[in-house]
């Protein structure tokens, strides 16, 4: 066994992208590549205090810089890229949350005009406690605080999407992008379907911890230092990103209304079910319907998410992907 | 300090409610009374084998029975009735499910119409085993079977509906209902606002376990041995039923489409942070947007039903309901 | 030929029906009655100045009141029951409208809740010059005035519904209720399927005009004295409501989100072609899909109402309804 | 006055776009310049028989063909772009249309995901009779045949997107593109507001005729002869695409859920009636709640949209657009 390749980078202001598809490469990458990564967080780095409101110092569409993306060498259409997360570690002591005015679930917005004003512009600044992993809360109006468990994740990552299209990286789809899950965290593996010649992987969005849904279309936003295996499944489709854990095999969706994302993952674990374990679509139906868990990733962006998990000690013998995220995980293992 | 009241109800056939509001109460209970039920499966018991099905041995609206209705005296419009689950018990060592032509999530439906054909009509019997507390899964098409946790919850608990209305047993809406989330376990307490004098508690559709989503539509539905304590807060309103757990503070909103659901059930907990914990409407929901757990409950009934949940561990300081969950804990220590 | 039976209805304060289902009959009348009816305008007649505001002179749920139920002989489960709308006519020279704190397409509601201020409550009083047949918009903010068509309907016309309920003459669903379509004038027949026996037939919430979405929520709300002819088809199901006009078959759908609503009222259509004229299901859908006209009818109420409309001298030779629309329009001439 | 200068396109295969954005112009333009091109139907001109399934003759993405992109000079993002259309004339004495797998709005959808088999997949020709202006039905299944008037349209007219996105030629959104209306007919002015310079216009996707919502997702789908005039309207700014007609001002919205594309049309009318004609906006509010038709287009692309209309002759005194419409219909009737 030969020394994996590790491709460190660390963009410049100017070399992100702010698209998944149209961006030249920065790098082609042989499969097997470990790439070790810094990502900025989803407004660039340019809020860094409470006086920073994002209307006033970030630029539609400048937002979510990705790092990437890479052409993977070999990868073809009809191929699965898949992307192991060996670790994904805040690269400062600080983030930043916001509102963003017409934004976010608990607001009107372009698309669900109304009337009505938007809701105040508010920044709270978060303070990360690398060592003890937590991250701090403090409240605008009274004088609570609290830590809370980090558990850093990436928003987005994602290829160039199919259809010639290109997308920005602020909207989840087929192609992933901005899925904006709490599951994208170290130690999972996910699958994406390439559309393209190299697939252009990209990724970035880090997220310091993130309920499920990203209510006010902001999570704990961080410039992350992150290291990630790449690898190709030739021959594999994947319509809609997957995701596997140690424990579980994670299908998701996005999608409006809400309910489409939601048939989406889990029509796509019934297939995945009948794919890989050997059980009839209407049998995987069923066992679906009494097993999974089906947390929210976001109802927020220009599509919503829904994640559906399986645990994997229930299910039947069988194994995905070639069962590459357990030989990813060992490769992990050795880097770290 | 008294005994309690309790209060034992085996309906016979004939003595189940169909709907919330609109059936006349089959007793009148003080608050504090320990109610000792018996609830029938969805199919009102009927599906028994793989050739009972739905379309042959049940007739709409003759679905999800409810045990009940209870007179609460004292309860008023404005007031809040608390549900404290102390124990739900499968009252028989088998279980149900199937598929329903045109109802669930992955097919079309009456209101999700389409010109396909409606997908075959199945049933799956579910062995239990209650002393190890597992449901055996068995495919109908291959030989795998597996055995699942057992996690007894009630798909339906309600009271009568406000603006004079009433409504079908199957739909889940403010009054509560057939909201079909797996938080409804033992344990917890659920708050429900009053709508009409005297409350009209009922509850039914008990699920050896369930899925989040309950994808096809049903559950592992079973009968129920079931014991509850019911309380009533003066003056509190509840506008959304709440769950409260050990752990956890728990809304939910029902409605279509499922992104509404969601809001609710956020707007509702950021209304909570602020009545009950203090917070500020904008703190609470940056703090709801870091740590909501937002699983689904159904994507399948009349409205869908989403949960937001937050640890306790992490609010400020405060009491939700005037402290009634750790109280009832307590009284239902004492009963067992 | 005999005469009709005509039954004259004023109600007094107090005689009203709130709701579908749940009220009991104010009368019972055979089969080609004609009705000669008073309807309260939706506030109750209680809005008569730009300074009576919804919030301060109604109150929930005592809005749309309805001039019914009406029990009609003979009608059961499986029937249909034909209103023939012989004449609408306003009562008063005025109407009133308004917006109404979350309620309307352009705000946040109760359900897409959000943490956004309401948009203000305001009154708009309209003046109605009935020989003109005009209707008098005058901005509060500006100095223009504009004299509109008449085009007197019904918001609400429907019977009790299925499945045990009682709902809301708030909400539109399966048995007609509040779907808010200018469809619903003079010269149409409007047929509903019969969910209980004797049906349980009102109708209320006249408007001197409104447009296809009723945006804010609220019409040119009017009181109308209309006059309409009520039949009964024995042994015809109606699953949504439909109507026919000289020019027009026109089927409707209520459901949210908008697209269900859709999606029922164009299957509906199809089923129609396929019942009654002959086509397959599959040529029905393509001859929808290139002659169907389908304006909104409501885009704010709980459910939200979809017409699908298609002219009749495009269809294939066929009679719906037994040719009911055309001998009530012939009984309707005579009366006037 | 000079004469326009004229420019004529007879795109050959392989000239033809197939997203907005990303394509690169096939000519510069200056405003005022007639444009009198031909497009290719939405399926490339492949579908010829009965026999020609989609699935078969064409592939993905490689459908509705677009005639353009064209640079207009001097167009620049906040400025509007105007099409009027003063000619779309069929260019074949045939149509098709077809059903399309798991395409359409009766239909489970790869987004609306079901475990249902698809729709059988079938192709109707339509003939189409130039002089007499209809276009005949023909039913598979029955004898039934019948002539329809032809209203001939194009499905897309769009600009490149605003945020470096490329989208594909099946897409509506804010930046125009497969709106699917039947208004875009001849005598009609589309503004759509340019995202980036050149504004990169291009239109395609003819119909003889459609129905209002394009239920079976496939229109009376034919190559057209169409003449446009081009201007540009500096300075002005338009959020999503709006139309104007010699009787209508009409505004468009294209999302998901339905109710979206409602809001969004809607409030757009509301604005368009502030900046516009003066109105407060919650009298426009109320005004366009009166008065609002409201006709869908498509519920069946990848966006849904909703078209709102109002009549110009109940409006305030102003003009729309700098009364660019009227003088584009001027200048078409001085070249036919």
């Amino acid at each position: 066994m030969s020394e994996p390749t590790v491709l460190k980078v660390r963009p410049q202001e100017g070399e992100y992208a702010w698209t998944f598809g149209g961006a030249p490469p920065i790098a082609r990458i042989r499969p097997g590549t470990v790439l070790d990564l810094y990502t900025e967080d989803c407004f660039g780095g340019r809020v860094r205090s409470e006086k920073d409101l994002v209307s006033r110092v970030c630029a539609f569409p400048f937002l979510n810089p990705q790092t990437g993306p890479f052409h993977i060498e070999g990868a073809e259409p009809g191929d699965t890229v898949a992307v192991h997360f060996v670790s994904v570690e805040p690269a400062r002591d600080w983030a930043a949350s916001t509102t963003v005015p017409l934004f976010g679930a608990l607001t009107s917005t372009h698309a669900t005009a109304s009337l009505q004003e938007p809701l105040p512009e508010r920044v709270w600044m978060w303070q990360l406690d690398r060592e003890r992993r937590t991250c701090r809360f403090s409240a605008h109006d009274s004088d609570f605080a609290v830590d809370l468990p980090m558990d850093p994740m990436h928003g987005t990552v994602g290829v160039a999407p199919a259809g010639l299209e290109v997308r920005s990286a602020l909207v989840p789809d087929a192609h992933g992008g901005n899925m904006d899950t709490p599951e994208m965290r170290a130690g999972v593996t996910c699958f994406l379907g390439v559309n393209v010649d190299g697939a252009l992987l990209s990724l970035g969005d880090g997220h310091a911890r993130q309920g499920e849904g990203e209510t006010c279309g902001v999570a704990v936003e961080c410039a992350m230092n992150t290291v990630v295996i790449v690898e190709l499944l030739k021959g594999v489709t994947t319509p809609w990103p997957r995701l596997e854990s140690d424990t579980h095999i994670i299908s998701t969706g996005s999608a409006r209304p809400l309910e489409d994302a939601f048939r989406i993952a889990q029509a796509d674990l019934v297939d995945w079910l009948h794919r890989d374990y050997g059980l009839s679509r209407l049998d995987a139906y069923q066992f679906v319907t009494q097993t999974a868990e089906s947390p929210l990733a976001n109802v927020c962006d220009a599509n919503y998410t829904c994640v559906a998990r399986l645990r994997k000690e229930w299910l039947p013998t069988g194994t995905a992907h070639r069962d590459l995220h357990r030989r990813l995980r060992a490769s992990a293992r050795l880097l770290t």
